[in-house]
């Protein structure tokens, strides 16, 4: 009953007594007995009068204006750590660069430094919960990392735990690309999906599976892992130590391996530029690079949307989703990426599967994955015997 | 709690009352009343006491013996009609040839004669309800058949409407994997598996999701049209009109027209034999071709395995399930065929999502498709208010 409660507050805002008695389909003594109990608790209050419908007007409930969630977000390259209120707004968010492969002690350190940071600037002394995304498969239940191929060090690792320690609250652990698929449900173009997918491309390429409304995560944890799907027999040798992975190919870093050899071997020349006065290439220059008329960037951007788009067909096919969503840093390559996923997942598929499917680039930007690992840990705390839901 | 008194009673067999309350967390006095309307609308009954354990000896309840299920399995080339009591052990079951391709009209007429030659056969007059599957897919909650491939004239028919007004009971009409997977779950090697694959293939190739013990269909109920992914960039025209499908290479008419090519050709000897016999050739020559030490014949085998395999691979990325079950057909081919797809399937996907993962084959036969067919139905027939529940 709590968690349902403070979901429906969170989720859709200020309701009266009745609404919530309504929604819930329980009585209107129920509610209001558990409203008293978790105003007690800290965690609702009275918020003002409803608009009045004539007869009597009632008392809205709302989430205490004082809770906070702190909503961590690290991917391979960088992290945003940010800080919420009840209903998930974002109040203070702070991004930056930092390398996964530093290792946990290090990384984490740093998002425990700028969590402190986000707190002071707010004037929080203590959130109810933190929520963590990390770009690798884990294991849920016991919050850890579990053999990431992106993330040396960090196999086995007691995340959960460790920061949990550090901040003093309720901590829950990820992978990146789930909580991405959750910020994207509760704030972003996927709030009225119920079967959908969200793919991220950033250094690496890694799918949220949402089913029913519900995060999928699979048996081991690993659910989503299309990185490693086989897009051509021969090819570069994938962390994974595969060859013809998705990732090899089209990820941020192959991205950015392959602007460089374009640079070098004289193919193109703004890229070469590009790489004199940087002394190194990033995916997004191959953005500079198309902006600026190159055409062997154009060509890099289309053999990745090209690949993606063959594995997005694949799991359109399978799984028949009603969205899927495109995030992650490679999305700065903008709609000439998009356009070629689509054009190769709308072939490749059934036109049953993808006469009312929409694939879109996703909006919400740093902020998807404070929102959804703070929401991660919402559902967590608000339901303090069933951390399991999202 | 009709439908959850009467599933129960289904998947685990007499209970007793106390047994039945426990397990549904209901009191013991709503349990009663419960069984006693379900005794009036002849649904269950009480059958014998239960082992002494000490105290008093409880009543065992149980489904009324005179429940009878109708399970339709429609496949591109052959049929199962089964007849099952309440708890879905197979009474009687007939199996046939029949081409899909004759359209709706003579296909269902024929299943509708086996259906009444089975109930004629266990003296029964009207089952309480019937389930089917076809091989292509369903809009599940109208009923009806939609753009399938290789089933020309089905589009659009109203499938469950024109079967229910011929046997005067309610029918439900699935895609025949997700029959099968279900069919899977209550009697085969899924019963403890929550999250799993069932792959067919047959003539064609699909595969039946199973998530958190329900069946997944997608949001245009297409979900695991695994036949139409891409394996490679040039092959074969499939019957969906793309090439390099999965089906177009390995499904049981790709293989038939495979061992016809290695017959005329010489390639194969022994094919070229069983061709000259029996004027054509289907997928089952092939094993007999096999089990005669023929090398042409295992090499089909190994091909098809190996990009089924190469499928499953990227489906095992992106799901992560607990169990993959293959079943069709096409499974007649045996080990050789199963080794391929283990080796591939193995090789291919992170370790952490195959290090508990069997990939075994069905071992039901006939009798998977009319208990999954009898399974749906009874969901809906036992929870009348909720028909959507496997």
């Amino acid at each position: 009953m709590q968690a349902r409660v403070l979901a429906l507050l969170r989720d859709e805002g200020p309701l009266s007594r009745v609404q919530l008695a309504d929604r819930l389909g329980v009585s209107r003594t129920t509610i209001a007995a558990e409203v008293t109990r978790l105003s007690e608790l800290g965690l609702a209050q009275e918020a003002g009068q409803a608009a009045s419908r004539g007869g009597r007007r009632s008392t809205l409930v709302d989430l205490a204006p004082d809770i906070r969630f702190l909503g961590i977000s690290i991917g391979a390259t960088g992290m945003s750590v940010g800080l919420t209120d009840g209903r998930l707004a974002v109040l203070a968010i702070r991004s930056r660069d930092c390398d996964i492969r530093q290792g946990p002690e290090i990384v984490l350190a740093t998002a425990l430094e700028e969590a402190r940071a986000v707190m002071a600037e707010c004037g929080v002394e203590q959130p109810l919960g933190a929520g963590i995304g990390v770009p690798g498969p884990v294991d849920f239940h016991r919050g850890v990392s579990v053999s990431p191929p992106i993330m040396p060090g960090w196999d086995g690792y007691p995340v959960r735990d460790a920061v949990a320690r550090e901040l003093g609250c309720p901590v829950v652990l990820d992978n990146d690309v789930n909580v991405l698929a959750v910020g994207e449900q509760h704030a972003g173009v996927a709030k009225a999906a119920r079967d959908f997918l969200y793919v991220k491309i950033g250094t690496g390429i890694g799918c949220g599976i949402v089913v029913d409304g519900e995060l999928y995560r699979g048996v081991d944890g690993c659910a989503g892992d299309i990185g490693h799907i086989r897009v051509e027999d021969f090819g570069p040798t994938c962390a994974c130590g595969n060859v013809g992975c998705l990732e090899a190919f089209s990820g941020g870093a192959a991205l950015a391996r392959d602007a460089l050899a374009a640079a070098r071997s004289g193919r193109s020349p703004v890229l070469a530029d590009l790489l004199e006065q940087k002394g190194e290439l990033t995916a997004a220059d191959i953005a500079i690079a198309v902006s600026r008329g190159d055409a062997q960037a154009v060509q890099l951007i289309r053999d990745c949307g090209h690949r993606v788009g063959q594995v997005l067909a694949s799991l359109v096919s399978f799984f028949n989703p009603s969205l899927i969503v495109i995030g992650g840093r490679v999305t700065g390559l903008g709609h000439a990426l998009l356009a070629e996923v689509r054009g190769v997942t709308y072939r490749r598929s059934l036109p049953l599967a993808t006469g009312n499917l929409p694939i879109v680039l996703s909006e919400l930007g740093d902020d998807g994955g404070v929102i959804g690992a703070a929401r991660l840990i919402s559902s967590s705390v608000y339901a303090p015997f069933d951390g399991d839901r999202s």
